[in-house]
């Protein structure tokens, strides 16, 4: 596991939140980022991406899964990479999306409990 | 820490999200528990009680560090209690909030990076 301060992922950084409270800011970024998470399409996307070999899917992999509609699917991927959560890149007809390293363990250290 | 298997706060358990996609059942729960977590002033209210000593605090003493009404305070304090990350206690005129052990642990489990 990385440790507290080598994770660098987009918002605040890092003390677990029973260490000491977290300022007004710290809570601003955090809620925006705790938002990207609070949408159950959002939760199954992540996951199966972060599950895919390489922590890797296209698009053209993530729709049937979740059983929305490629539009909305879309939408849901640019919120959780605006949030820091996956990188984009276009291969060719596809666009594949990838796990930002570190991001997910960032969110684990904030709370990580006494 | 606790183990994985060992964290038993409410609401979905424990399978990291990059081990296997979480089923649909499984993010709706999990969204939920996270809408809990996205807003700020909850985030900081969690972070006031978890920091505390004997990770408890009297509501007397939210309300002044969050800045907010103390009808607003108790309105995050119960969506907290709900969400199974906070349990209630009253002794003499206050409520006293304290951290379920292990709620912030089953979080922190979840998001735990590949």
């Amino acid at each position: 596991m990385l440790e507290v301060t080598d994770v660098t992922a987009a918002g605040t950084c890092c003390t677990p939140l029973v260490r000491e409270p977290i300022s007004a800011d710290e809570a601003e970024q955090l809620a925006q980022t705790m938002k990207a998470l609070a949408d159950p399409a959002r939760l199954r996307l992540l996951s199966i991406v972060a599950a895919s070999e390489n922590t890797e899917a296209c698009v053209c992999d993530l729709i049937e899964p979740v059983g929305l509609s490629q539009p909305t699917v879309s939408h849901h991927l640019k919120v959780l990479t605006t949030a820091g959560f996956l990188t984009r890149s276009k291969r060719g007809t596809w666009a594949y999306f990838k796990l930002v390293p570190g991001a997910l363990d960032r969110i684990s250290q904030l709370f990580v409990g006494s």
